[in-house]
């Protein structure tokens, strides 16, 4: 089977295939990932990132599990799915999505064990429901842009933050997903691209995908955006999320809250472009989500140039939380969500159900 | 003479040395500048940078043409002296001080030869004046510093943005100069730096020289300081200045607008610390100041790493233009004014006169 360039995780003749982000954008290079531990270092080094993406890799890791199993019997396979499920998670063991996608496939495996499927009936079910979960993950993007197709009539400019883009997903993405279906309306529409300090997915990813796709885009260090908008140059902002409290409060990659506030400022509105499957309901407010405090030498150096003196004290946070207040509306792939976000998102994730 | 290690810019056996600030922070290296080209080089390329540190390097450039020339009438050696500033003051157009402290040593030497002087008075007239330039600089500095010192009394942490520091200036820098009065009286304070992107003046430079005076100091991304304003963890914010408008607008290094934002929003107290020097009383608001817009390079590639994909399409202005009504006060060396900064710089300046 040939490979699909415009999918960032494909499954691909009994193997996980990955386009290599630590490798973009100078090098447009594939992975294949035979075997359960190279699926796992492909998370853990960051070849696979966003959190919708990680979610399918980490399923189809654990359908490889299956594949790669030489057990007879259906309770054994089941057993090294679970094995290898937890091996992925522990990758990066804050990302939720990570965890719901390895848990689906094992859970799918075993429900077909238990109504009496034989080995291969086990591992049919493990392959088919990591790839019907990339399938959902696109198709989920694409509603998701459908529902904010017109946030952007209006508008000649747009700004975004770090990648929540195809590359974070399968396919699509969900705030650029946005933007592609807006700028199927509006084939003039230009995007603005934050650099994204300290690890540059802006600069290296968001520029790259819609640079592919023949969106204009311009990119700006993280500082600019405020002036642009102080100029009357972006009509909106359109952010993803890694994870969306049950107030609305949300939780994306650092910077995030800093282009909300200046965006609030300027009466500029600010969209935030998620799957359903990004709320929490558990967390109740942005306050309660722990915030990863990550390596300090992602500020100090760049690919080996030392940036700051050596040793520098630095402070590195992933992500920040933008309060719900400063939020207009939170597209999902059930439609554009507004304030009051608790009941709003509360019915969203009930219809869902 | 014996290059004083202390001072960024100096006047030594007839030539102008700088620290080389593009090799900051890993190599401490002095440049000597022996040419009127060779000093418009270096405030090109950014090797001495910080209004009044090229305000003063320009005028030493400017003292350096008459050294160098071989002209016998002191009228020939003024015109040489007119067209070194011309030449200076065109490489970087935002900052006032640059033609401020050209004009400063050719109006000098003018007045020389106006009375009689012969072209080694002249010249010698050229080369005194520059180098008070230097000490005056230094004066200010430090007479910033003391008129802030208190303004820091409650804060345990501040918040700074680029270089404003003695890497800046001559020596002791303008905001920096504020933080190392402030931290005279209270030696716990520490400091936030801005990154600064996409130059680095923060990690690179505030992060050097503050850890060479033993203040504690913290580098963040540019994004981050937002969501510390909202944890309380900013007591104040306070940045250096390229140019105030006559109306208090400031036009400072890119990035700083965003930050005065995030400081409004938060109630955190924003100030600018400036010599009155900078103070352009001729350019009436913000909007008349034309702001350079930098290479793109510098956003595309980091020490010849690239970071965005090849030819990526990249906005890159230098500065922005905070306006003044999200300035809590200007520190200047005769005292901290506040709004209505119209009238508050007209005095200051007058009374300065």
């Amino acid at each position: 089977m040939a490979i699909d360039p415009t999918r960032t995780v494909q499954w691909c003749d009994d193997a996980v295939v990955l386009i290599d982000q630590t490798a973009l954008p100078d090098v447009e290079r594939f992975v294949t990932c035979a075997t359960v531990q190279r699926v796992a270092d492909a998370i853990s080094t960051l070849e696979v990132r966003g959190a919708p993406a990680i979610g399918v890799t980490g399923a189809m890791g654990v359908a490889l599990a299956g594949v790669c199993s030489t057990a007879a019997a259906p309770a054994e396979v089941l057993a090294e799915l679970e094995t290898a499920a937890e091996l992925l998670v522990a990758t990066r063991p804050t990302a939720v999505n990570l965890r719901w996608g390895c848990e689906q496939v094992v859970r799918a495996a075993g429900e077909v064990a238990d109504a009496g499927g034989d080995r291969d009936a086990v591992v049919a079910e493990a392959v088919r429901m990591a790839c019907w979960l990339a399938e959902d993950d696109v198709a989920r993007c694409r509603a998701i842009g459908q529902a904010g197709s017109q946030l952007f009539d209006g508008c000649s400019d747009v700004v975004t933050h770090c990648n929540a883009g195809a590359l974070a997903t399968v396919a699509y993405g969900t705030a650029l997903g946005v933007v592609r279906a807006a700028r199927d309306r509006n084939p003039d529409l230009h995007v603005w691209v934050d650099e994204t300090r300290p690890v540059l997915q802006g600069a290296r990813l968001t520029s790259y995908e819609l640079g592919r796709d023949g969106i204009t885009n311009t990119v700006i260090a993280d500082g600019v955006a405020a002036s642009l908008m102080r100029a009357g140059r972006i009509g909106a902002a359109v952010v993803g999320a890694d994870r969306i409290a049950a107030n609305g409060d949300v939780a994306n990659k650092i910077g995030t809250y800093s282009l909300a506030v200046a965006a609030h400022h300027h009466g500029v509105p600010f969209y935030v472009a998620a799957p359903l499957s990004t709320v929490d309901a558990l967390t109740a407010a942005g306050a309660d989500i722990v915030i990863e405090e990550r390596d300090p030498d992602e500020v100090r150096n760049y690919r080996g140039q030392p940036v700051t003196p050596a040793g520098a004290a630095v402070h590195n946070p992933a992500f920040d939380v933008t309060p719900a207040e400063l939020v207009t509306g939170i597209v999902t792939e059930v439609g554009v969500l507004h304030a009051p976000y608790g009941p709003a998102l509360a019915a969203a994730l009930s219809g869902a159900r």
